[in-house]
């Protein structure tokens, strides 16, 4: 059985848990959109002008503060996940401790739903977000930076 | 021969149509740039200072609601395809009926195609767009939940 | 031994290729962060209203060209890199020459690099983002087109 075969397989607790924590993100970030709709509802701030027509007789807002809150939460997840998603595999791809791995992906999720939390749900003043998005950010780095020394076919 | 390598092969439908449609989303996501840069050329919309060389002699807008309108679709294109890559794969692993898997990624394609026309080609009232955002939110969320209960390694 | 463990291997130096440079390009989006950050507390400019105390006593505006510029960049590598990493990866699995392979992989993490830093770092004047927004493009689209041609699995 080649090394690849062994990694990329149900047999190994780090690609189970890659293929959970990355589904738990994906959930994590549909939950934006609600949040967004339910900001976007409570203040008659919509979308696009075709949806005015479900804001029915109220007065319209171009932008609030809470909409963009949420909308700068979003974007963060935008900015940080989908890199998370291929610094995971590739470091994935590099062998290592199968509980280290899951201990990351464990320490990512929990960060990301936290920077969720503290930024668009209850804002908690500073530095609650930047530690959570500084530990999300850190393990990306670390996952890339050890594939980059693994692989290293330039 | 393992569970994977069956479900990652060219001998599987599923697999084949899950590379096939997520090629097919990313030209249509890449359409997005051509379609903003028309809205901003027809319009005189610079994206940023150094291109307004390019829009010679025209009077210069700082934004119009045809190029927020495509702008618009292409962040909510972001917020949805790459976390559908992720749910995708995952949701290949679970081992679905290949004719059900190639539905969905089927359906999910269609969905987001429409998504765009509707909503940045031609202008068609809600709930055109709602439906055709919310086709793919639920098949993503499908998949997620559909690999979460499958993998469950937390 | 199937087609398939023969690209998704070690042996393969695309394969290889693809894990470094995709990790390579991850670690070149998060550089976009402290870009931000740098311009942010240059200007002044919070992200969010809880980032204020970290301004202490300085006079705060809510946006800035230097802040938008670096902003453009960020968004536009969401727009682009996420969509390579599947169509590489897709392209991949059409058993292209390893060394045209490399390359392609060369050239798109090179302008990618060169985008931010004409964009974001030196503003250099058109065509120079355009030709580097445009190289990864076309390579992307070329990937995607040629594994959509090679698994056209409708």
């Amino acid at each position: 059985m080649s090394i690849i075969s062994r990694l990329i397989s149900f047999d190994n607790p780090a690609f189970n848990g890659y293929v959970t924590y990355g589904s738990v993100l994906v959930l994590k970030m549909m939950i934006m959109a609600p949040l967004t709709g339910r900001q976007r509802m409570k203040h008659a701030v919509p979308a696009s002008p075709e949806d005015v027509s479900m804001l029915k007789g109220r007065e319209i807002l171009k932008s609030h503060d809470d909409v963009e809150r949420v909308r700068r939460a979003h974007l963060n997840d935008l900015e940080n996940i989908p890199i998370f998603f291929l610094a995971g595999f590739a470091y994935l791809l590099t062998d290592p401790d199968p509980t280290t791995a899951l201990n990351l992906f464990r320490a990512y999720t929990l960060a990301r739903c936290l920077h969720t939390f503290v930024y668009a749900v209850v804002v908690v003043p500073q530095p609650a977000r930047g530690l959570a998005w500084g530990t999300g950010f850190f393990i990306t780095g670390y996952m890339a930076i050890k594939a980059i020394c693994h692989f290293k076919t330039f």
